[in-house]
């Protein structure tokens, strides 16, 4: 259905192209080096949706993009890397409303229509001085093609930037989606903050669109865990700029949305699966698919306590086939599994069955398929019929040293 | 009130003698050195309380020693390490018997009144051979003061055997309580186990002894944590002999009660804190202490999500005194925090407060404070009356090591 684009992380610039859109990433001296500072423009107004962290301590820029984005509607998006304006008071609220006023100007746009992310230390002032110069040279650097640099603007101890798209066809017409992500990893000293934004020229309905981003986050985003963290600054925002020129997409049962929902779904997963690869110290891609639950509710829990089971995530970095660690976890989270029906496969290997261990050549056969670099965990509970799958990454001495090691 | 024996982990033997009881621990082949064997009886009857794992995922020995305890009385403990006895079927169920058979015959008393507990490797069938060969052994080594070698037969990645011991007057009467623990870090290749066995020659009926070890358990072994993890084999066991000769105590409001349940809660606490020191690849004992809470449960939560957090304890390994991390877990947790009126302090310095950070001084006085072996975090979350303290130890590089590098 969807023509998909090449694989992450290079896709080609024109790959990631859509119509009506403009990106920038430059550097105005937040971080130490790199590009820190990141433009999005449409040149037409665009329908807007957005799902930010539920945590109870949230930046600035975060409680200004919710506000500005129940309108349903935004222009452009701005964000830095190197400070995440957190815990700042009053002082943090002017300032994510000064940066987007700056990016209005630099523009020539009303501030209201620009939405805005901060990621990197808390507690910090954010350099407003810096990223107000910055700004009109973002906004010269602003080109169809310009979406990789953003993507490099917001990265933080991300070693690769990550950027996906892919094309479909909605009423006859060649619709694009693209997106970038930041992960999930310690930022500066301090914060691990999820960013993705997401752009099409499809024409939605913003009531549609908050839905159908919804949808996707669901089984995308807030299926991978790194650490188990949520951040102040997770924020995940959907542009659609209608350029596409098809009549604009309402009822999620057509098969326009349908489409649409499909492609969202498929960049979505792609850049969750990349910033899982790219977790802190992380030298596997780590695919937890848990079955035969009681309920959709307890397979997600059960899949979320293995992949952020330290003791599973160290013995999959160590490439042991430790299945007593899975189910330990599994039953301390007080879920239902049958053990005798119940299973565990480790890289495609089966290592418990019917109650017991399958053996120790089956042992040996999963130590050695636990040294790919992308790692399938998959547990059958025995207790019914719902599933769920989480991506997530090992733990290793890397780890430790990238977030112990940065002493202040 | 109690007087206090000398501190962990090296109470004379004399300290932990406990009236009525004799204790023994020797090597029948299980590990792969060192004593993995333990046996602990009391010449007398003795009311026995038990608070068991809460996973649904359990050994055979917890299901036998569950089913056991509910006639509130019992003679004897046996214990293995090496071996969890745990997915090991009908298998393990009738083995799990049979070890306690095999130690009745060599205390000559009634199976039923023996209780059982098993740690180590999970999925292996229990060496049933060596462990009776290794009772009647066990049984001849029984002595007064013998629960320091039982407490090391039950070590498995413990460096250290934990002990711990205080005196009190019950009726007139001089009263000892004694117990052991291990950890609470991963057990051959396999499990975390934690096992603690508690004896005093106090007289208590079965009902409030039950109640009396459920209250201590609840302030100290259930405000410890490692990984984050509970294991399928959790398991405190209680017993008293009445030996002391002081007339029942069965009033939970008596002087006497409150005394006994002083004494326990002390000696409870300390093994717990030495459960966390001894932690795995620990380098720190860190004490976490959350006041200003809603409400009795969201301060434990807020606890155990930071000692739980692998972002904040890397950065304690660090010495970093990173509050941003403590905030941002507080806040994912979706626990109620009023930010201009919450304060951080780590070890003992003030790094967060009025909503703001204290400036690069006080961080690089926090930095030299973390340094120490024992560390506070203090935090108040301004937001209401409620108080818990919980305890854990530092995520090293050497936990890494011990739970990635054991290959099987």
């Amino acid at each position: 259905m969807a023509a998909r684009g090449p694989r992450y992380p290079y896709a080609p610039m024109t790959e990631s192209i859509v119509p009506g859109f403009r990106a920038a990433g430059v550097r105005c001296g937040l971080k130490t080096r790199g590009p820190d500072l990141m433009l999005i423009a449409s040149e037409a107004p665009s329908a807007a949706a957005g799902v930010f962290t539920r945590s109870t301590v949230v930046g600035a820029p975060v409680t200004l993009s919710r506000a500005r984005i129940r309108r349903g509607q935004a222009r452009a998006i701005v964000a830095n890397s190197g400070c995440s304006n957190v815990a700042m008071g009053a002082r943090g609220d002017a300032d994510a409303l000064a940066m987007t006023e700056a990016a209005a100007r630099a523009l020539g746009c009303p501030p209201t229509d620009v939405l805005v992310a901060s990621t990197g230390v808390i507690g910090q002032p954010l350099p407003l001085a810096r990223i107000r110069r910055g700004l009109p040279k973002a906004a010269a650097a602003l080109r169809p093609e310009g979406l990789l640099e953003a993507a490099q603007a917001i990265m933080t101890t991300d070693t690769v930037p990550k950027l996906a798209s892919v094309r479909t066809r909605i009423g006859g017409r060649l619709v694009t989606l693209a997106g970038i992500a930041k992960g999930s990893g310690m930022i500066e000293p301090n914060m691990a903050t999820m960013l993705s934004f997401l752009l099409t020229d499809a024409a939605v309905t913003p009531a549609l669109l908050r839905r159908l981003l919804r949808a996707a986050v669901a089984t995308s985003y807030n299926r991978l865990t790194v650490d188990g963290e949520g951040s102040t600054s997770d924020t995940v925002l959907l542009l659609a700029n209608g350029c596409a020129g098809h009549p604009p997409l309402q009822d999620a049962a057509s098969s326009g949305s349908l489409r649409l929902a499909a492609a969202l779904g498929e960049v979505c997963e792609e850049l969750a699966r990349a910033l899982a690869r790219d977790g802190e110290g992380a030298t596997k891609l780590v695919t937890v698919r848990v079955a035969g639950a009681r309920s959709a509710a307890e397979a997600e829990r059960a899949a979320k306590r293995i992949a952020n089971s330290v003791l599973v995530k160290t013995a999959l970095f160590g490439g042991d086939p430790n299945w007593g660690r899975i189910l330990q976890t599994i039953g301390a989270g007080r879920i239902v599994i049958d053990l005798p029906r119940a299973s565990v496969q480790l890289g495609g290997v089966s290592v418990f069955r019917s109650g017991a261990s399958t053996g120790p050549e089956a042992r040996r056969r999963a130590g050695r398929a636990l040294r790919a670099s992308e790692i399938d965990v998959v547990v059958h509970l025995g207790a019914g019929r719902h599933a769920a799958t989480v991506w997530t990454c090992d733990l290793s001495y890397e780890y430790v040293r990238v977030n112990a090691e940065y002493t202040t």
